[in-house]
């Protein structure tokens, strides 16, 4: 985001929030800049001064949501790599454990709006595919560390990455356009399977009975 | 669908192409019942004959799409259950073997767009649980049917079922939404892993070392 000396970080920063309040309200095909001005209690000339188009304004807000969805997804990383992956899973599927900025599920609804929007736009495909690789690549490393350090089995981190990543994805929307809470708790359940029963080595998982 | 006896069928079928075919050339967002009539090439005095409103008409659309989508992902229930898995997977990933009426790309990124607005609509919400019920079934059935001939490990059928159906959700969520064609090989990779390194027994894994 561009800043500047005169406070229009704020400003840009309220017209973000703004964005974010009519966007949950009103739905991605109802979102107009009279929506967000309302919300932001200003006229719309305020947000043209800093945003020439809605086009460009939706390409800073989905910037300012990934920004906010990485922060979120942080993780210790001197953890052992389970613990890692599993915290990572957690966060994914529930949100940060300190309550971030914004309602996880909320923020994801959000997402997903301006996802489905992304088959018709390149630089919201841009965007999306950026915020892809830096969650893959994170499963990647921890996944990496794991085999490493003996824990995980020598499988090909770039796969069990990619596997991690699309039901993670694929449970955001289940739940979201389904409106199921239930979907997050059942995919933490399968995935801790998955990473107990195939992804750590069987020595891990079968210790007191191999002998 | 409602049927009649006065060629009704062929216009409602003929009303159904013709919002598939506005659908993809719009998106949603901009579907209106003039594009769909431009489309039919009739007045939308012919649409609304059947359909009193355009969400009357979406909701038929949508299970219009439901049924063709089920129609593509029926497999052979004689084959062995790891077979039809892999087929199931298959299916869902590509679409049919031999060609369904939809272009398989098309027939997603239009249930996308459906999809992004059921957090808004009840009924929306409705026909895609119950499409989402029908093919979680499809693989529970499946995975009990190689648990019980020995073929599988002794898993939750459940839950191995809720794995696969969303990271198949979430792969197409992906592909479609990035335009990223690539994504499609690389899940049934990890899948096919799954489903022989944590899913089959380990003896028809290591058939050949273990003597």
């Amino acid at each position: 985001m561009v800043t500047g000396s005169d406070g229009s970080d704020d400003t840009q920063e309220a017209i973000m929030r703004a964005t974010y309040r009519a966007l949950c309200e009103h739905g991605y095909a109802n979102l107009t800049m009279q929506s967000i001005a309302d919300e932001l209690d200003k006229t719309k000339g305020v947000i043209h001064y800093h945003y020439d188009t809605k086009d460009a304004l939706l390409v800073a807000f989905l910037e300012y949501l990934l920004e906010a969805f990485e922060r979120n997804i942080a993780v210790d990383e001197d953890a052992p790599p389970d613990e890692r992956l599993l915290t990572l899973i957690d966060t994914l599927l529930f949100g940060p454990p300190e309550r971030g900025e914004f309602d996880h599920w909320e923020l994801m609804t959000a997402l997903l709006e301006i996802r489905t929007q992304a088959p018709f736009d390149e630089e919201f495909r841009r965007q999306l595919s950026q915020n892809y690789e830096t969650v893959e690549a994170m499963f990647v490393a921890t996944v990496e560390d794991g085999i490493e350090q003996g824990l995980f089995r020598d499988v090909d981190p770039e796969l069990a990455a990619h596997l991690l990543f699309i039901s993670l994805n694929g449970a955001r929307v289940y739940q979201v356009t389904l409106q199921r809470d239930d979907i997050a708790e059942a995919t933490k359940e399968s995935l801790e399977e998955i990473v107990y029963g195939w992804l750590c080595r069987p020595e891990a998982d079968v210790d007191t009975s191999s002998g």
